[in-house]
């Protein structure tokens, strides 16, 4: 396993820009959870990231992380082993040992959480994820869109409350009750799904996604120290496209069963002056509209940058005013398919008359 | 086994009606309950029902019920094997077999629950129950009161999900949890609680419940029959005392968190001419007031009757004008310890400033 990668300190802060701005205005802040990895790697525990290819078939991989309220995560600070406890008990229940984790969703804090839960646990992290972004709910993943049963899933939370969803009728339904555990439980806690075998995950994971992270964010970086335009290295990084740079004119936000729900409306400037741009949102960005028409809708990337130094904006930081570029970025081919529309496209979110028609066709 | 007594047909109707009357005013309607164990006995099977002193110190014994809110039980009937399948989760948990069976709450539906699971698994069940009574919520029973851990405590629907708490970090956690899950569920679920030893159970069961919901209720169909007063019958069975007899003339009810929540107005009639009484509902009759004196509270049991059919008035089916006869009735002594009072004595329920005077003492 010599292609191991081992994350270092300096990485950490590259993976948090990257997975922010896949995050897509939503997932939640890794802010949090990079500081907890850092603190891993000090402890002297190690982080590793196995490249998809080099998964073994045959190895129990568990996809976890985060679930709550991002609007919470802002105030209630995860006490740092609840997706650790989730494993464990996840191991208890099927009385086997899981050889290494994989992110349910890159985008935002859940790009930390099976990290540093691999740091804790000493086993590695594989080089992907279920979303290649964030999506709000758990049968999201690509995971659970090509076959894989999520039960038994185990919950736990801050309090030692540990809740396995042993069998669920489908998908939809192991979120359905996740998300009433988890409100239960104050909004945040770690969630472990059924291991997953490695020739499963090889097929069906969104590949090297930590990777696409942690360098799509240095650029960034690097971007930044030299002066340069970070948005312009976001787009070549990503193949994406800018659809508009302008102000904040009017912002609809309100929480519905724990989620950030609204619409962003934007003036254009520069080359956008005269054009009205909208945005709607389901704790991510899943619809832009110019000039009422829509252009680009889940599950392609919607992002939306500070315009002066290039940095995400989240759904529960957006404010009057901010001056911002809008881009839209390519979903992976396994988020395009006829199966995973029906999961994550346009529909899913409730836009019945919205096809999904991929942004580079625009 | 010779003592153990074989429930027949007509005891279910008895058992009903006693049930109710225990349910004082909350606990669900035992209606659907009891066809369902007389459809079990017409098909051949049994419902055996074992004293408590011939229980094994060492038997396996599982107290269950169904948990959800009354007000929803009306509409929406359970498909029937919710508490089967919560058995066979938790006996799946713990790989174990559990010996027999008891009710969490004699009080209401739940004097059925366990008598159904009881035929269709094959096992007894024993003659007593966690509260003697209903109470809105899990830890109130005398299992969680005396110091048994409810988890892992396993839940199921009619849909076929299944979910387990493991761990809580209180009895009062497993309560919040299981009512998140139950209302996910669609607000009717089975519930089966960690297996308890035979030894506990003799020592901290409200005992023989069974028997004396079916004697009460068939001293009640009795001098129904006999054309004699069914509420002196009620409260010389049970060692009680008519509170009242009046006319509702305010009813205050609404759902707050899945109970009916309210207060109920009585205008006194014959030798209550001249007096108004109140009382005060969480599902359940929890105050009982004389002019603005409380006379009566939890645990002691307040039940409303109809002045002339000496049946019981549930919660959801009281109404302006009807003309009742207001009961209190004894509370088992288990249920007054200081242990017992700290969580079902009139605090419990927020009224801080009342203390809990035996009825006897009146």
């Amino acid at each position: 396993m010599d292609k191991v990668r081992k994350i270092e300190d300096h990485d950490l802060d590259a993976i948090e820009v990257g997975a922010a701005i896949l995050g897509t205005g939503g997932g939640g802040n890794p802010y949090i959870g990079k500081w907890r990895c850092r603190l891993q790697l000090r402890q002297g525990r190690r982080i590793d990231v196995i490249p998809l290819d080099e998964l073994d078939d045959d190895a129990l991989v568990v996809s976890l992380g985060g679930i709550g309220a991002p609007v919470v995560g802002v105030e209630k600070i995860e006490q740092g082993e609840e997706c650790l406890r989730a494993l464990r008990a996840i191991e208890q229940e099927l009385d086997c040992t899981v050889d290494a984790l994989i992110s349910s969703e890159i985008g935002g804090a859940n790009s930390m959480e099976p990290m540093l839960t691999a740091a804790q646990a000493g086993i590695p992290v594989v080089d992907g994820d279920g979303m290649g972004r964030a999506f709000p709910e758990m049968q999201m993943t690509t995971w659970s869109i090509y076959g894989h049963k999520s039960t038994p899933a185990a919950m736990a939370d801050e309090k030692n409350n540990i809740v396995i969803i042993r069998e669920a009728r489908d998908e939809r339904w192991v979120e359905t009750i996740a998300r009433a555990n988890v409100v239960a439980m104050g909004a945040a806690a770690g969630i472990a799904d059924a291991p997953m075998r490695g020739a499963f995950v090889k097929k069906n994971a969104i590949p090297y996604t930590i990777t696409q992270a942690l360098s799509l964010g240095n650029t960034v970086l690097e971007a930044q120290r030299n002066n340069q335009n970070p948005i312009q290295a976001v787009i070549a990084h990503e193949n994406g496209k800018l659809l508009m740079t302008g102000k904040i004119i009017d912002l609809e936000r309100h929480l519905k069963g724990g989620f950030a729900v609204g619409q962003l409306s934007i003036e254009g400037f520069g080359e956008n002056q005269g054009e009205l741009g909208q945005i709607d949102l389901q704790n991510e960005f899943l619809v832009f509209r110019r000039n009422g028409q829509v252009e680009v809708c889940v599950p392609d990337l919607i992002v939306v940058l500070d315009v002066d130094t290039g940095l995400p904006i989240t759904t529960e930081v957006l404010r009057y005013g901010q001056r911002i570029a809008i881009l839209a970025l390519p979903s992976h081919d396994l988020l395009r398919s006829p199966e995973a529309l029906a999961v994550v496209g346009p529909a899913a979110f409730g836009y019945h008359d919205v096809t999904f028609n991929p942004m580079e066709r625009y």
